[in-house]
């Protein structure tokens, strides 16, 4: 890994190779005016390379004379071997200050499945198990029905107990018992509880026991994302995503209930994600090139109206005050009866929810990450289309939905948009000039601001004393970038120059009024879940998150804004997608099945419009980070100091 | 009830009014002339009533003249008041002869299923219940989704535990529960075993509690048998049996199997007899007129063969050796998604089998009849068909399925027919003149000879002597009745005359040989299954008879040929059709349910054809009663005093 020192900061830091040299310099907490995203366009990220060469960097918005000096666009430029980099006079700030904006960018440490720790503990144990049988053939003496020697033969040789064949598999019993000289394989599926039956799915000729596979989907309101699990060794075989095509029906969870009580509009929104799962499916087993036919179980996470909608359950009453869900606990269904294009055989194991709006996406989440096993008090945090808390430990649970709005997800937002391309990602802000440094989605001129983005500017801009804790800008500071357009104070991020689109791409007060409103929602509902256990958050060990959101999310940033508690990074990790993740531990251990049905019956609902505590704790977090400082010390000590060296505005 | 006094006679019977004259007489024991089978065309039957009146019975055989002296036909005449009649010369006989022949007419006691009993034991619990619910309505403090709510309720306000709700029930619950408040009905059906999970398989909307019927269903390889039952108090309500529409693909079960082995054919006759069975549902339906919604259970009980056709499984190595049927054991089933004409919540219970040849049907009349309860060692037989045997008691069970052929149906009789209008059924001989005395089910001419009244007349003629113990004609017998036709000897039960068909009706000597072939099949399989078990024919207490044929049979005949051994005749039960009893009682009670599996285990099945003493007590059974008369000791001394009065011909 290449070193680069930055200079005159006296900065290291070690890059991958090819990685770009502006991406270096913002790690490095070194600030470069940049302001097209990196697209090479703006021409600002001017920096000179004293010592060893970058690959590419040069533009025409360099001279000859420029290049002979060494100046290369940063924002062009790859890492290739060891540097020593100048940052011009135009960028350079006050290294003081420097110092103590540069807090490293930590993202939450990503936590996978742990398979060896699943097989160390003989927890490895699929729902769906496949055993290969050398079965005696019938005799006169020995004329036993065919499923009855199965079943005797699985009794006596393998320990199996309390067997039941599927009509199914008794049908082709006779044939494929004849088709290998009565050497099969049988698949077993498992029962949640040991007492119960132990039901025989399927017989194929011959040994596949080699060749058993699962499927582990999440149904997301916008995404489907689907696995395909080698059940033999655990490991995923291939996976996809696709947009679940209902939202042709409705962005939200809300506009689908309502398309589903139009007549037909049920079947209608149940026939579209089926179609989008089969896709998934498809996909995977095209990728994998696997014998469709191999496919033993499949299991889904999702929301309550994802769950209601996929099951064809009308879930009018979701959204109507009590807001009831048809059920919580759903038996194990028939996939081909739901639509799946799978075999006959497979069992479908569908996630239980907790009430209409803590689905079971979020207890697959919970039953993926482990939490309901640990000792410490963790938060679970799912920022989605909705934003969805957890917290406890293996003792209590407790849960609930806060209507945060879609603002991490760039709903409500001037220019808020998906985290795709062109999306402002990450910033920093010169404070002397108020010049910023952008990073996009695909390193193009920006178009827009995802949620990641809008969280690192607005604790940047509030930390830096550009927008105060109400988050309203400094109306003194002397910039062209901050304005008042049709009566709204605005940050231009770029000049419709440097953009991809026909305006500038501006921050307003609104969009930060939405943030501050969105995280105080997720905030306030943790101190009211926790205040309603007589604890604080101060006694939070870790935070989990989970939700596509939280891999991009800054660590310190958000806790800057008061979305995250503060707490040590280290005990911050990210499960990406937690249903998927919680699906997929679900195809990998029947442990999970036995554990669900009594963590969802130990999540306590809250459902804190109900809560009145909740909105006293939503008022105090309506301010950055909180109207309490205290519960923030770590930015307590950094204002102070930046106060004590005069920095902070306002 | 009316007396008649039999003179010379001097015997007495009582008989119920309007009996027809001539069956008194029968059953008296007194011997008539008569050979139209009661159609009043032949005329023999001439009596005088000599007091009292009768009505009718009044003929163009009979001049002014003799009915001014009373004749009257026994055949047309019913009784109506207290009468004596007098035999005339020409019917008259020896009366030493005619009391020893007089045997009564016994047949077996017919049981039914003693629903009081069931009730008195608290067993009268049907799988299926209905329970009606006041449950509270969802607040915004009680928001439990509404099948969690359904569960818990149960739970706490009627000790219902491990419950689960089928899917269609999650489906339809929302509406269901707001229908009436939150007042509703539901389904449970239950486990097996107490352990187990109870499944939530309808919703009702209101008190439906009172509505709750079954079905009971005998799949016969001829006729399809159903019964709907009031699940609330055990009553049947309508009862119809129609043909197997799938006899137009063969007669027996063997030429069913090639038929289902041709491309096709398992489909065709799967959907043949799903349509009869729909068609007995339909039928029971309209006579009970009840709400087919209302309907919670279908049982179903067939012959191995009929069982896998019913649920499109091969049965193509049923007929191979060794006789493999695909299974023995059913899940309960979807009655829906077998083609069966029933609401989606309907669970079909199939009775499970012992092996190919001795199916459900059997167990069936085993669970029924109750004998897997009783200390009594009993003797069970179903002659249909096919004949099977089970002989044991509480604690062990031997089961074989007899090659009888179909003589007991008509089949291989030269004028063998069901048993059906216009079938000779009883039968009497007067051993002077060797004229016969017919009886035809519908009291028509005859035209053939059903199974029971084969059994009459062979054990009949065996008695006087007009057959010796091998089933061979006295030669010296001075009547036209009995002669060499086509080199085989036969006896003219009917002149063409007087029969509906354009020949003479007769009794051949092959006909007899196929009788004493069939009873000897049935017979030596009940002491090869008491051999095999160390006991003898002697050792039984007590038989239970099921089948269309046993209602009819007349015991002490069927004793007298060796085809029931020979025990008191009150300790002989017809229990009609034993496969629908059976199927009637595990709709009434689950307590079947559970004991079947383990009665099933219990049946030791013996293929007799592989069992080495098989062959030579069949040997042994190949004549009348036996080559062992000791075992009829009854029969022998009635041979012995009608030898000693010299009566005993051949």
């Amino acid at each position: 890994m290449p070193t680069i020192r930055f200079l005159p900061h006296e900065k290291k830091i070690e890059v991958p190779d090819n990685q770009l040299l502006i991406r270096a310099a913002l790690e490095a907490g070194v600030h470069i005016n940049a302001s097209c995203g990196g697209e090479g366009v703006c021409g600002k990220c001017r920096v000179i390379v004293e010592k060893g060469q970058v690959q590419d960097g040069i533009s025409e918005k360099l001279s000859a004379e420029d290049l002979e000096k060494g100046y290369r666009l940063a924002c062009q430029s790859k890492v290739i071997e060891d540097l020593e980099v100048r940052i011009p006079t135009e960028s350079q700030i006050d290294t003081s200050v420097l110092n103590m904006q540069s807090t490293p960018r930590r993202r939450a440490r990503i936590e996978e499945t742990n398979l060896e720790e699943l097989k160390e503990k003989g927890l490895f144990m699929p729902p769906v198990e496949k055993v290969y049988l050398e079965l005696p053939e019938p005799t006169a003496q020995d004329n036993l029905a065919d499923a009855t020697r199965l079943v005797s033969f699985l009794k006596l040789k393998h320990d199996e107990h309390r067997l039941v064949a599927d009509l199914p598999v008794i049908r082709k019993l006779p044939d494929v018992l004849r088709q290998d000289n009565f050497k099969i394989t049988a698949t077993l599926a498992r029962p949640v509880h040991g007492g119960r039956k132990t039901r025989i799915i399927n017989a194929q000729p011959g040994d596949t026991a080699g060749r058993n596979y699962a499927f582990a989907i999440d149904i997301g309101t916008t995404t489907v994302y689907g696995q395909l699990i080698d059940l033999v060794d655990g490991s995923v075989l291939a996976q996809y995503g696709d947009f679940n095509a209902q939202i042709s029906y409705g962005e939200d969870v809300i506009s689908r209930i309502v398309y589903a009580e139009k007549p037909g509009g049920l079947e209608r929104l149940h026939d579209v994600v089926v179609g989008t799962i089969n896709k998934v499916i498809q996909r995977c087993i095209r990728r994998a090139r696997v014998d469709p036919d191999e496919i033993s179980s499949i299991t889904l996470a999702a929301n309550t109206t994802m769950t209601q909608l996929f099951l064809k359950i009308n879930p009018r009453f979701i959204r109507r005050s009590p807001y009831v869900p048809a059920s919580t606990l759903y038996p194990p269904l028939n996939a081909a009866e739901l639509g799946l294009e799978l075999g006959d055989h497979v069992t479908a194991l569908v996630y239980p929810a907790v009430s209409s709006y803590v689905g079971g996406d979020i207890v697959a989440g919970v039953m993926g990450s482990g939490m309901y096993r640990t000792d410490d008090l963790t938060l679970f945090m799912d920022i989605g289309t909705n934003a969805e808390i957890v917290i406890g430990n293996r003792d209590w649970l407790a849960c609930a939905a806060c209507s945060a709005g879609p603002a991490f997800e760039g709903g409500g937002i001037k220019f808020g948009m998906r985290a795709t391309r062109g999306a402002v990602e990450d910033f920093s802000i010169d404070p002397s000039t108020w010049e910023p440094m952008l990073f996009t989605i695909g390193n193009v001129r920006p178009k827009g601001i995802c949620g990641s983005g809008l969280i690192v500017m607005v604790a940047t801009l509030f930390e830096l004393g550009v927008i105060d804790n109400l988050g309203k800008f400094n109306r003194d500071l002397n910039t062209p970038r901050i304005r008042k357009n049709e009566g709204i104070y605005e940050y231009v991020l770029a000049w419709q120059d440097d953009s991809q689109i026909d305006r500038d791409v501006t921050l307003t007060e609104i969009d930060i009024e939405n943030l501050i409103r969105a995280k105080g929602a997720m905030y306030s509902g943790c101190m009211t879940l926790l205040n309603e256990v007589g604890m604080g958050i101060g006694d939070i060990d870790r935070i989990i998150l989970a939700g596509g959101f939280g891999s991009y999310v800054d660590l310190e940033k958000a806790m800057t804004i008061g979305l995250l508690p503060e707490i040590d990074a280290d005990r911050v990790t990210f499960v990406g997608n937690g249903s998927l993740m919680g699906a997929k531990m679900s195809a990998l251990t029947n442990r999970i099945r036995r554990d669900v049905v009594e963590v969802t019956k130990k999540m306590t609902n809250f459902e804190l419009s109900e809560t009145p505590s909740y909105m006293d704790n939503y008022v105090a977090a309506l301010f950055l980070p909180h109207t309490d400082l205290n519960q923030f010390p770590r930015l307590k000590s950094r204002m102070q100091a930046r106060k004590a060296a005069g920095h902070l505005n306002g």
